[in-house]
Parts: C-alpha cells; structure tokens; sequence
C-alpha cells in the first residue's frame, strides 16, 4: 500500500460518488468487487472516434459480451447517463493501455494521455448479476475464495464488425445442480450486465478443452453435484480488439471498475 | 389492385422468404400486418454512412422506442443475421423516401436510387408484442377494428445523438383495468420490439392533451373500465431525423414493415 492509500475497510460503505473521490484524488488503486454494494460497476473501453462505430457496431451485435451503458461525445471525459460529476481519465482505479490490440502498460490515471477524439465506452459488468445471485442464496465460488473469476476463450463466434472480431470470452462459476435453473432466471434479468448463461454443462462444446487453465483469472474446483455454468465475459472487447488493432485503446484493469450510480437493478429489463 | 398483385388471402400462411419473394416481384405493395404469422416484421430505417453513428447512437440511448435487430454494412442490401436472401432495395411493400426530415415521396422500390454509402437498419416492431398479447387473451382494440394503432408525440425526451433529438412517439392501446398488469408482463419480455409500456393511464402526463387526435394513425375509444397503455413506438426515428434533417432518409411505409426470418421469440430475452 502506497503513502496517502485507504485501506479497503475504510472504503465499505461509500457512496458511489464518494468512492470515486476516493480513487480520482489517489487514495485508491486496488479492486472494486463488493465496494459500493448495490451500484452497477462497468467495464470501461476508450477508443479513438475512428474506431467508435465499428466498436458500437460490434456490440449491438455482441450484446451478452458487450452490453452498453453509455457512450460519450468524443474527447468528453464526463457521463450524462451513468453517473455524474465524473471524470473518466481519473475515476478508475487502474488503466490498461494497449498498443495495436497488446498490452503496453498499466497506469492509475490517463490525463496526460487524453485526446480529443477518444470516444468512451461504458459496458455492464458481471459484478451486477453475481451480487443478485448472493441475494438469492446462491454462492459463489471464486467470491468466497476471494480469488478472481476464472476466464476462457470460447469457439464461440462473435459476429464481427469492421476489424473487431474473434471469439467469445466466457467467465465460469460452477453451480450446484439443483440450482442451475434459479441460478439462469436470477442472472437473465441482468440483460445489461451479460444476462443468463450462453452455455451450461461442457465445456469442450464450446471449445474450452480444460477447465484447470483458465486464459484468464484463477481456476475454480468443480466439486461433485456441481455443473460449470458459463456466462458472456466482459474480456471479449479486449480480444476482438486484438483483431481491430487499434493504434491505442485504453480499459480499466481486471477487477479495477468504474463505478457507475446506477443501482444494480437499473441493468435489467424495465 | 394493380393488375398482378396478389389478394391478400393468397398470402395468409406463406413463409417468410416466401412473401418477401411476392414483395420483390412487385405482386403485394399493402400492408404485412397479420401476414407470416409468427415471425418477426421490422422497421426499416436507411441513411447515408455520415450519419449512421449518430443514429447507431440513438438507437442505444433509446432503445426502448429504437430496438436495433440488425444493421447493414455500407452499401450492403443484404442481411447477415435477420433474413437470408434478402434484397433490402424490393423486399419492403412501400418505402418512404424523405428528404431532410421531411416526406417527399412513397415509392415500391429503390433500386434506382440506392447508393453505395447507404447503411439499413432494421428495429423491432409493435406487431411482436401486438402478438404476443392476442396470444395471452388479451384484445386489442385497433386489431379487432382493422384500423392502424393511434401514436402521439410526447413531452417524453429521447437522449440526443448528434443531430438526432426530440421527443418519443408512443402507440396507445386502451387496456381492461383488470388486464393491466397481465399486458406489461407479456410485453415486458420483447425488449428488442418496444417491450413493457412507458406510461399507463394519464395521457397528459406524458404532454397528450387528447387522445381523440393521434399524431399518426387512427384514434381508438376507450371504454368504461379501460385504461391507455403506452408503448414505445418505432415511429421516433422519423421524428428524430426532422431533427437531424439527413438529406436523403428511406423508411418503410407506415403498416409496409420487412418481415424478417426471426421467430416472434428471437426478440425476447435469451
């Protein structure tokens, strides 16, 4: 922990606007799972505007991968829908920049990097249906061993759009038997937070050939009663963007999210 | 009847790929309400390429009125995803042609006007849920009268996208008191055709002074017991681009929808 950080105790309970004061003055540069409990956290993706429409495009036509929230004008570093009095070069805990669709650095604030044609993008996070699966009693592994979920590419097709395309990522959390069929309803509500499950059951169908090496995140035990449940993985821009190659794109790093004042609930249906 | 079209009857159980056959081969230019029952039909909106992100856009900051089902790649009549063998330039009864915002012609094709920088976008249709509720038991007054559904412009704002803005244009369907809940669940789940209502039963909260006079189509009585229930309508995109004022915009013609190859279904959640 760096001079001037809070510790995470310190941090249960913000607001969500308090908690990115928190993060935008420095105080904070670790994980947000369980901070702000209640509001929707969401992956973050920039692009320059020359990219904008096909990455729009590309998820409108991704939608479980790739659910949008909010987009803002190019070179706006607030939000008119998410959250207010923001500023997205310093309100996420850590950045990734990547460099022609690979990783070049991590960095707790991108002012000086800031264009003004960087377009953003908000997408839904799997945070959103996890914390309504805890309320509906229904556990989860990776959160009660405190580790990250683990991730896989899929040979599931994304259906491209201009030079973003590739195959689905997925994140995993086994689900014991008897409650895969509640575990879909609670989480399909979530249509802008990955929504139900795309597979349950096996993984070889969709081209994951073992479950112990995850392309991301740490593995999971799969005990016996138990079905690998697999939902649509906010990763997937990441990898559709190593096919568009963008010159820069930048995203929050895995599990350091922004933090939206939307509630939970504002990503179901209604 | 023009002389080689088809009478309506003669096309009451044709497939899909069936009747856009008879559309393109100019033997039916009336209205697809009713006609193959059980899939999806569409609204059609095409715009030049310089303002298909701003629409994009619109779309996904007002998807209620603006469900997106599928968009083209420039110049592209064909469609990847919502029907196959389709040619977008004669598979619509009647298109609407406007030029900035404004109505200037109805026409049956348009293949001598399509451009190679033209984008086409397909948004869900009221039809989806119109059935869906007559499936439930639950009348719908328009239908049983053989008359085009009322739709007003409301105070409601859609959020801007560039040049496209203005208020949202809804359909009223007069609901039984008793009946209310039972049509927002049933409608609630097509969230790619309008989904659950926005507005149930005071028609001057949302700036409606009288339901007598519809903004488009025809006004419907509502009876003792009976409450107006308020969709989203598809009709907003037209709105908006009076705002955005395109130079040349081509829509389908109001009831002239592109019936597509997904099921009623496919436009829920899943």
């Amino acid at each position: 922990m760096r001079a001037g950080m809070e510790r995470r105790s310190d941090l249960i309970g913000l607001s969500p606007q308090a908690l990115r004061a928190e993060i935008r003055q420095a105080h904070w540069d670790g994980p947000t799972a369980g901070l702000a409990s209640g509001y929707a956290q969401a992956n973050l993706v920039i692009l320059p505007q020359t990219f904008a429409y096909d990455f729009l495009l590309f998820c409108q036509r991704n939608p479980k991968p790739c659910p949008v929230l909010e987009v803002t004008d190019p070179g706006d570093w607030r939000l008119s829908y998410a959250a207010s009095g923001t500023d997205l070069r310093k309100d996420v805990p850590r950045y990734r920049i990547f460099h022609h669709g690979q990783v070049a650095e991590e960095v707790t604030d991108i002012e000086d990097i800031w264009r003004e044609d960087f377009v953003s993008f908000l997408l839904g996070c799997s945070f959103t249906f996890e914390a309504a699966m805890i309320r509906a009693g229904l556990p989860i592994r990776h959160v009660d061993e405190g580790h990250n979920v683990p991730m896989y590419r899929t040979t599931l097709p994304c259906r491209p759009a201009g030079g973003f395309g590739g195959a689905m990522v997925v994140s995993m959390r086994p689900v014991a038997r008897e409650h895969v069929s509640r575990a879909i309803q609670v989480t399909a509500r979530y249509v802008l937070a990955h929504g139900a499950p795309v597979h349950v059951g096996d993984p070889t169908a969709i081209g994951i050939p073992d479950l112990e090496h995850p392309d991301f995140g740490q593995a999971d035990a799969i005990y016996e009663g138990e079905v690998p449940v697999f939902w649509a993985c906010g990763v997937t821009p990441q990898v559709a963007a190593q096919h568009a190659k963008p010159p820069v794109m930048i995203t929050h790093s895995p599990g350091h999210m922004f933090v939206t004042d939307l509630r939970d609930e504002d990503l179901t249906i209604w």
